[in-house]
């Protein structure tokens, strides 16, 4: 997508991306973002799980929340979802850096309203998470659904910005002595750890075995 | 602190923590946070890191950034450090939840413009990342601290929210032959990868070798 005032990489222009490809891989790999918006003249900014369907976010909330209420109003909000990969450390102090990949979008956050579409933002937000543990569990019923409330921001206005790759030091800075470059950081699936009252003889599903597998 | 209108979890407010211990504690063990404020009229959210020392956290950025010099102005801001812990699998959808641990802060970002506190600022957000880094590598000229900005925020309206544990589920469920628990998820440090172009006969750093084995 074209990047717009909002979305363009100001600092370090060549590490912005704004190709639905590489916005949607980190949007869909990750499940956690940062929202801010206004709420009574001050800004607030919450983390909440997600879930992307074609041009979409899903977020979701209870429907007594006051956020909600005042986001459904169709609020201008932004979000950001960022990874650490790396702590980048440069000769000089200057240069230390983080490798990482982040997608920030802007939008406009809407209410969901039809039943159905309600009903398949929820698993979305579920399947980006575990996938297909939607078809293993006790699904929501009329009281959950009415307890719930759905919001969708499109993803029109969004970039990518991605740094990878050893420290970039000012030239002089290459002939100290001083270690550089990267030390990786990497977010690892511990084994699941059953709810201490699980009746003993049900053995791991297979979305979870799946996930474990696969990370 | 006292929680006030806006720090106060409404949310699940068993999960809701005021003491100043618990909340630097967190901040304390992070490095990255997610800030936002307005920017002519709309909501922004970046990440960015910090460090805390004593009852400020300092951020730092470009002087030339277009939001360093809107935030400077005094500008309300909030933001969030949030460390998922763990994917929390209930017996129904409606209950599925992550353990996490997570603080906001509410505050004013203060231009920070004696050299010897911006100075000591740059160290604090150096040491917030890699302890005693600062004292390997060649530290910023007046060049670079002309470039750099750095602003603090008073940590006087902040609230830690933190869930640990199993499930809940709703009684009933405890009965369905459903697998229920928490996948553990866990940043790990990686082996560190030296700069390319590092000359072979540097062997790591102190604080690098420090940090690894710490983690």
């Amino acid at each position: 997508m074209e990047p717009t005032k909002k979305t363009k990489v100001k600092r370090a222009p060549k590490r912005g991306f704004y190709d639905r490809e590489t916005i949607c891989k980190i949007l869909d790999t990750h499940f956690i973002c940062q929202m801010a918006f206004a709420h009574e003249g001050y800004p607030i900014v919450i983390p909440t799980i997600y879930g992307r369907d074609g041009d979409y976010i899903y977020v979701h909330g209870a429907t007594v929340s006051r956020m909600l209420l005042e986001l459904e109003k169709g609020l201008p909000i932004s979000l950001n979802v960022t990874q650490t990969d790396g702590i980048v450390l440069a000769r000089s102090a200057f240069h230390h850096s983080l490798n990482y990949h982040s997608v920030t979008v802007f939008g406009e956050a809407l209410l969901v309203t039809g039943e159905d579409e309600r009903y398949n933002a929820l698993k979305v937000i579920s399947d980006q998470i575990i996938p297909d543990r939607w078809e293993e569990v006790r699904l929501p019923n009329k009281k959950e659904m009415k307890a719930t409330k759905i919001l969708k921001i499109p993803i029109t206005e969004a970039s990518a910005k991605i740094r990878t790759g050893p420290p970039l030091d000012d030239k002089p800075d290459y002939e100290l002595p001083i270690w550089a470059g990267v030390i990786p950081l990497n977010t690892i699936v511990g084994e699941p750890i059953p709810d201490p009252v699980l009746d003993k003889n049900i053995p791991l599903s297979e979305s979870v075995k799946k996930f474990v597998k696969n990370d």
